[in-house]
């Protein structure tokens, strides 16, 4: 693409339709071109834009297509493909300005909010009115609402709540041509035209700008216990996954894994103790209801399953604060492993949940064969593993040429096994040369014909997912 | 669009890519020419098929194109919009013999079928097994899977299930070149590329085919308990709807509301007795859970506020086949419209739940005030209406001149109040010149331009939710 580029005069221009000063001084250039991804090769944008309302947004949009300026919008930053950040320079737009609940309305029980809203916030907000938002990625104290609507994130609780496309119901949305439009609303129902909605959600800001999103939220279940079951060994912790969930008639609201090294890593990175610490691995399994009695039959039934699949023992955590603990030492892998290990690939594979512990058996000889270190952990319940590939004291030159061949694989055999190659941190740009050799080609065509529909001058967030 | 014509040389060659024979008898194109919506203005088709393969829907699409013939694809004809009936003659391809269950896979709790099953079928086989398929259209006995899909089928279950289209996860296509691909699958997370998937759902067969379609089941509720509560007359009931839901702290799993004509006509076709037959409406709400203590709060919770807010009693079906019996009688008061007031319209409304009360308000002024009569039933819980009109004794050009103005008023009172003017049924060609006057040009470009981006030629389903 010949896309313009941004000199003093434009800047000017851009600057006049703008209440919040833009930056383009070094670090906030350097800032902006990267989000949580590791190794992620960065383009620096020219220009950082605050937008502070849709008709910001919308006047962003217009400049930039008389201009034929590329626009990448852009949440809190910490997407793990490279969603939201420059592949052609141009103007990052950022949403931390728009960043307020706008209605919380309790008697249709939904929620409306701009998209810079930190998805915890909206958690707590619920939990204070005794509802529930039932999406939970592990982010959700740093990572915003507009961020989990462009890459469906899921998390937490996908089994029982599905992901973040689930609670959606309302989205405005800017066009790449300025236009401001909204598509569904809140209403359970709506067959009236084309699913826009979901056809935005995960589409990676490739296709418009969310603006204003309503959210479903759900009555609180009164009764949360979460079971921490330590195993002597990865693959008998995944063996026993599949049994607990279509065995016990329970759909828990978590089943996440944790292998042995991830556990110690976020230990060691929280400085906190954690019961077994030193097994092979850790299932954490939570569930929900509203009487007490069933409750303590689904755990009991789920603990006993468990132990008799192999674990070593079952905590029960039936108290916040117990819970919140588990919880922070799953949440924080992510982020213990780029502080121990930033040389690293984290995968994002999904598979249909039974087929989990033949994709950990394949990863792991995929990892040796590649001579890579590899730990895993992730949502076993719903499919999602984080296989993730280190460094460590491999020379750099092995590691650039033996990471995307042990990618390749990875891919293909989670090709076929029924899965795909991100379950919730999107194709973006870290994984976009291999969609293009695992979709066939008559769907590329699509996302191609699709995007020209939106955005017939390809300024909006280019180089995302495919190539045009 | 200047299509092309069925000659008999056409029919031989398109004869010849098909095990079965194709119907061109005047009873046939008669009977193809119809759905159940009243008064649908038809067309015959030239041509009816039955395709037995993926291979042989990719064959007539090919053919298709090769001689431009629209290709309007049919499930069990029981859609009440018009979106499985020709609007410009041509082929219709019928999916009654593409009714095979292709696997239960019971490790992963999901089932794949041909879109010909009737949905009835998927719902009994999960019973069997102790699971649930959450999609209940009330006309599951007789409507097919993939009509279900084509229009994003609600039912009576949407409030805790969510519609069609959350339960589906996978997708077998045959595009309108002709091409076979594959959507989605049975992993519960996937953001690698776009979601064709839920653009598929509620298409109505303008984009593609199903073939083949992956269904998430989930583990059965131990327990159900109906409650019926007639009230006085129908403001009564409708006001008491959104206490019920927001109130409560319990997700029904259903909350149908009948007002007295329909439940009487119902009463009337089916030859039985019920309740308080004379009441002025009925409430219907079912609640489901594993423990008999939680699901006994729930339900007297609700009851009692049901009486609160004017219930005149709370009979309590705790049995399936009570609870089968006021379901039968809610379920069949379509059919029995249709055969005792063949001259109607029924609308399909859908509105944010809390403004139930208003809309029901409003159509009824807008019924007197253009001389229909109105009967009102539908889906309370979920914000879902079948506002019907009568033509009654109206002479018929009152009748002809009044409807369309009161569907006009219906369906922007129903935008005023943050509505959707199809819920579940689909707009097909009953709805189509409305939608174009409600939603903006925008949206009608992106709807043309996604469809032009899967369909060069115009020929799957053309004239279909918008004009080209």
């Amino acid at each position: 693409m010949n896309y313009g580029r941004l000199n003093a005069d434009l800047i000017e221009e851009l600057q006049s339709l703008l209440n919040i000063p833009v930056k383009y001084d070094e670090e906030s250039l350097d800032r902006y071109s990267r989000d949580e991804t590791a190794e992620l090769k960065a383009v620096r944008p020219e220009v950082v834009t605050f937008p502070v309302s849709t008709q910001e947004v919308s006047e962003i949009m217009k400049f930039a297509n008389r201009h034929l300026i590329p626009v990448t919008p852009r949440g809190a930053g910490t997407g793990l493909s490279g969603g939201a950040v420059p592949s052609y320079r141009g103007i990052v737009m950022s949403f931390e300005k728009m960043n307020r609940i706008l209605e919380f309305d309790e008697a249709n029980m939904m929620i409306t909010v701009e998209p810079g809203v930190i998805t915890g916030e909206i958690q707590k907000l619920a939990d204070r009115h005794n509802l529930v938002y039932g999406g939970d990625p592990c982010s959700s104290e740093s990572s915003s609402i507009g961020g989990n609507v462009a890459e469906n994130a899921g998390g937490n609780k996908v089994m029982k709540y599905g992901p973040t496309g689930y609670h959606v119901y309302g989205l405005e949305v800017v066009l790449p041509s300025g236009e401001i439009t909204y598509f569904g609303g809140k209403r359970l129902k709506d067959v009236s035209g084309l699913d826009f909605v979901h056809l935005m959600v995960g589409s990676e800001g490739t296709l418009g700008i969310v603006t204003k999103i309503t959210l479903r939220l759900l009555p609180k279940p009164k009764y949360s216990v979460a079971l921490l079951v330590p195993y002597p060994d990865i693959d008998t912790a995944i063996a026993a996954v599949p049994g607990l969930m279509s065995g016990s008639g329970v759909v828990p609201t978590s089943l996440e894994f944790m292998d042995g090294s991830s556990i110690r890593a976020a230990c060691s990175f929280l400085n906190i103790e954690f019961p077994y610490a030193d097994a092979g691995a850790h299932l954490i399994i939570e569930v929900e209801g509203n009487s007490k009695d069933s409750i303590f039959d689904d755990y009991v039934k789920l603990g006993e399953a468990a132990i008799e699949a192999g674990g070593l023992e079952a905590f029960v955590a039936d108290n916040r604060n117990t819970r919140d603990k588990l919880w922070k030492a799953r949440k924080s892998i992510a982020e213990a492993l780029a502080a121990i290990s930033p040389v690293h690939s984290m995968e994002d594979v999904s598979v249909p949940m039974a087929n989990i512990p033949k994709l950990i058996k394949r990863s792991e000889e995929i990892a040796k064969k590649r001579g890579l270190e590899m730990i895993a952990f992730g949502h076993a319940g719903d499919g999602n593993v984080h296989v993730t590939f280190i460094k460590g004291d491999l020379p750099q030159e092995d590691w650039d040429r033996n990471l995307p061949l042990a990618e390749k694989e990875l891919f293909d055999e989670t090709t076929e096994l029924g899965g795909c190659i991100s379950g919730e941190h999107g194709i973006g740009i870290k994984r976009k040369k291999y969609l293009a050799s695992i979709v066939d080609e008559a769907q590329l065509d699509l996302i191609r014909g699709i995007k020209k529909a939106f955005d017939r001058n390809n300024i909006l967030n280019p180089g995302k997912i495919v190539d045009l």
